[in-house]
């Protein structure tokens, strides 16, 4: 299963790291911009997690095929940029769900290695899935789009918090992972399929 | 003494968790950007001081009461956002500087536990202070206030320099923390009294 | 050679303290915030650098010097600002340059006495020498200038594979810095001269 996964977070990456690249296209950047912009959604949930976890060195420094795959990627993107952007948005964004889904119990599964905490596996799923996304908004000069108004880290949190649950009643890990990426992709589809977003706060403001 | 640091502490993450919901609030953010939004500055400097000093895991990994005070604050935020709103703005900045002076000793006081030098121990303590507050202007997409024009770091710095000199000079561990708080709180109230600002800059500029 | 390339480096850590004050002066930010944008391009590559390669404490930390040497330069500027704004803006591209070269090779130096992977040494180099600028852009609300155009990140990349290549191949470590520290401050001494620029992508956009 350990090959499977690793497989699978490699094809996650390369996909985020599409979507990066797209994003730097769109503002226009340069190709090391595009390689930059590729890595901040496809590693860089994972980079804070290992910090904060201590884990060291961080995983792509461990394992370079990480870095290959993100500068492939963004290689790709530069010839066939033109092409990605026909894609029907409706398949990206389902893709990205599936995507997410991966990232976030793979996130919990690494913290509960290191850490005997249910909460911390929860939080540190949850940063796996969506900081590196936040990351690039904010190195675009964005408000991250997810603090507004997407059903997207609450999809993170239903999935991480019944993959934990499953751990804690003894299921098996498979099971657990599997449960666990069911509902934060179900989640996130449901969302975009019916478009719904969390309320956002409408405070009344003194002025 | 370390009980009653510890609940400080958390009084503190409490206060700074909630001050960062209120912006989420005003930034008209979902629930999940609240959290997020009270996280930063509740535990966003510490968590770079405890990286840089090579603390690992970071001290909210190690005990998760951090996270579940942040969470709580800023659910209970989202409940009774308006009522927050009409707080007595002074009211606010009186607690905030308390939490400040509260912070940064803290964080100076760690230092010193795993590194002998006054310096870093000063830097650490700004560090703690004042890094989680950028952090949630950066992401907010506001270049952070305490960089232009208020007293707030020269007030962490004054109180932790006389901190690591009561160390220095032999005094107990409580009574240089009490200079410290007492010094970093009096300074910031005073500048809050009296709407001090340091000067800033205004360089002939070349066009 | 340790002591010259220690001295080379502090020296560095200064000419990019006094362009971050510069940037904070531009901005009217008061001194705390001339020392914050002195010390992000100064250390903020290297301390990225140390993170991911899991070293700890940071080299700052370790070794207060740099933590000094920017103080101490924020300070200075503050007394010159108006004079530094008046030095040619060649001269400092030029400065600049060097100070790339240099960071940039002791990154990617650091990098392989903790990890070997070359892949690895390169993407190390280039934060060194890249990273820290963009932090400093970021904080300042700017999307980094290096994303859109500049041939800045390219001389790191040329220069530090260089760099390993020469290390692969058996030269002795003087030589290998030189290479790599010669190629980058090359390439980008040549972009400022004849004003090169790496093509920005102009895809076609769905609207």
């Amino acid at each position: 299963m350990t090959d499977l996964l690793y497989l699978l977070d490699l094809i996650g990456v390369a996909f985020f790291a599409a979507s990066g690249a797209m994003m730097a296209a769109r503002l226009r950047m340069d190709p090391f911009g595009m390689i930059v912009l590729a890595a901040l959604p496809a590693i860089g949930g994972g980079t804070l997690r290992d910090l904060a976890l201590g884990v060291r060195p961080v995983f792509w420094v461990d394992d370079p095929t990480y870095v290959l795959v993100i500068v492939a990627t963004a290689l790709t993107a530069m010839l066939f940029i033109n092409h990605f952007n026909r894609l029907p948005e409706r398949l990206v964004l389902v893709v990205d769900a599936l995507g997410l889904a991966l990232f976030c119990i793979i996130g919990a599964r690494k913290a509960l290695m290191f850490e005997p905490s249910y909460t911390i596996a929860v939080v540190m799923g949850v940063i796996t899935g969506v900081a590196g996304g936040m990351l690039r908004d904010i190195v675009c000069r964005q408000i991250p789009m997810i603090l507004r108004k997407e059903v997207y880290a609450t999809a993170c949190i239903a999935g991480c918090s019944l993959y934990v649950l499953c751990i804690h009643l003894g299921s098996g890990e498979r099971l657990a992972m599997l449960a666990g990426m069911s509902t934060t992709a179900a989640i996130r589809l449901a969302a975009i399929a019916w478009r719904l977003q969390l309320p956002a706060f409408h405070p009344k403001l003194r002025t």
